[in-house]
């Protein structure tokens, strides 16, 4: 992970969004990004995959966040998303160790509970 | 890196592709793809930018490719551009301590070189 940050630049590196922390507008962790899911043909990001709990990778949950849920904030250098730890509760999410297959209606499925417009 | 490959899901994850070996059409090895540039405001891949050369990360060149230049091989398990060696010579490209700004001319240059639209 890169250690500088360029808020000017209009591109950001994929190894920088990886392991960054994000937090709900309380300020408190939620997790961090673990990796980003990108369509094959468009090279569009489909997902921010927010990692949360576990130990070492292991038995811990993943939640595929639409790209636009996610805002740095340049002082807790950290991404701040609009949701609380209740609704991450209920939100779509799937096992480390069995990956989704992020189907069309998956897609549906995550855009539709975090309310953002779907590609 | 994922050691998995489905070649019908329409996404990829961000971590299987860095490190994802690339190769010319004649099969020869041109480097890895050693990060994505992703622009912040649409989630857009910029470009997936190669590395080529130089060991430890000391002392590499870098050349950011449009996403469209790259085809994934299942048999050779990485990516074949259609480019040869001779081409990176001229190609845009930096060296790995000195990061790019990533500027709106900057993505001309690249996308025209490597004669791909541009967004």
């Amino acid at each position: 992970m890169e250690t500088s940050t360029d808020s000017t630049s209009p591109v950001i590196s994929s190894s920088r969004v990886e392991g960054t922390l994000v937090y709900n507008p309380q300020g408190d962790k939620l997790g961090s990004i673990e990796h980003l899911e990108i369509e094959k043909r468009s090279g569009q990001v489909r997902y921010a995959v927010l990692e949360f709990g576990g130990f070492l990778g292991m038995g811990t949950d993943r939640y595929p966040l639409p790209w636009d849920l996610l805002k740095y904030d340049t002082e807790k250098d950290g991404y701040v998303v609009p949701l609380q730890k209740a609704q991450l509760e209920q939100a779509p999410r799937y096992a480390s160790d069995q990956p989704e297959a992020f189907t069309e209606d998956y897609g549906r499925r995550v855009y539709s509970y975090w309310d953002i417009p779907m590609w």
